[in-house]
């Protein structure tokens, strides 16, 4: 049986020179790939008490939305601003390479909800970090995030070290 | 049993006066919404010969990969000029408001491969015309379009008479 990390690709030096890419592309059109991967997920939650996926644009949703619908839970996206097309709550945050504004619809989260976040990537952890910050606004609680993969170089989890972090696969460096 | 267009936020005005937007993210945040949307979405492929699902970014995302998931299928994703970290095939069309272009992998769809879209809304069919392009500038061949919702009045299905279509919800106007 191939091993989850088999089905990435590795780009080097995209999108600067030093950084090796890792394009799940690969991982989702191969149907066992992105069947590990959401199953792979969905475990890390099975004993987690939560009501909501959340997830940021583009790659959350292609992890996020499976692990909701397999779950039998509802999917919140998070995007950049001025897509959503009704009342938002946004943040503004510092990106790994740059900096962004995200938003999600004002009605997304009730008042005590318990929210997963899923992603594909923990890098500097700065996305989730923002993310936490709008949920806590709407009265929500990040009960748990979920990654495909973890930079373990970039230090995200420091950043949130007040949150249970999982990762299918962990790579050492940036 | 709520019906699935009641979880579809309707929103006047947006993006442009005169138009009602159909809002799915109230719809995707009800775990019954998304599981009768993915389910509905699935049943109209149980009798098709398919090996991939392909969904435009990002709300093609949304729906294309659960679908993609639960028939143990693969997903590739079309995306917006410059956001795929590899080699790419791209197309430039027409969209209801402006112009766009599209990019998939170049290894993204393998010769002789069935391929299914799957998106949230069928308008003018712009979007779906033009990824059909893509596909079978690959060697792929489209066998089905699915489609959450159709805006009838925009005549999406004319553009696509070659192609099988197939929309949960159909609204008369545009």
């Amino acid at each position: 049986m191939k091993k989850l990390e088999e089905y990435v690709r590795n780009i080097p030096d995209f999108p600067e020179p030093g950084i090796i890419f890792r394009d799940i592309t690969t991982l989702i059109k191969d149907p066992d790939g992105l069947q590990m991967s959401v199953d792979g997920l969905c475990d890390m939650l099975k004993d987690v008490d939560f009501d909501i996926v959340v997830g940021p644009e583009s790659r959350g949703f292609i992890f996020g939305v499976p692990v909701a619908y397999k779950m039998h839970k509802g999917f919140v996206p998070v995007r950049k601003k001025g897509k959503l097309p009704w009342k938002t709550v946004s943040v503004t945050y510092d990106l790994e390479y740059g900096s962004a504004e995200q938003e999600m619809h004002a009605d997304a989260i009730m008042p005590g909800q318990k929210v997963v976040i899923v992603d594909d990537l923990l890098a500097t952890g700065g996305t989730v970090e923002a993310i936490k910050k709008l949920v806590r606004k709407m009265g929500g609680e990040v009960v748990k995030m979920c990654f495909v993969m973890e930079l373990a170089g970039l230090e995200g989890r420091k950043k949130n070290e007040d949150t249970e972090v999982d990762a299918l696969i962990t790579y050492p460096g940036k």
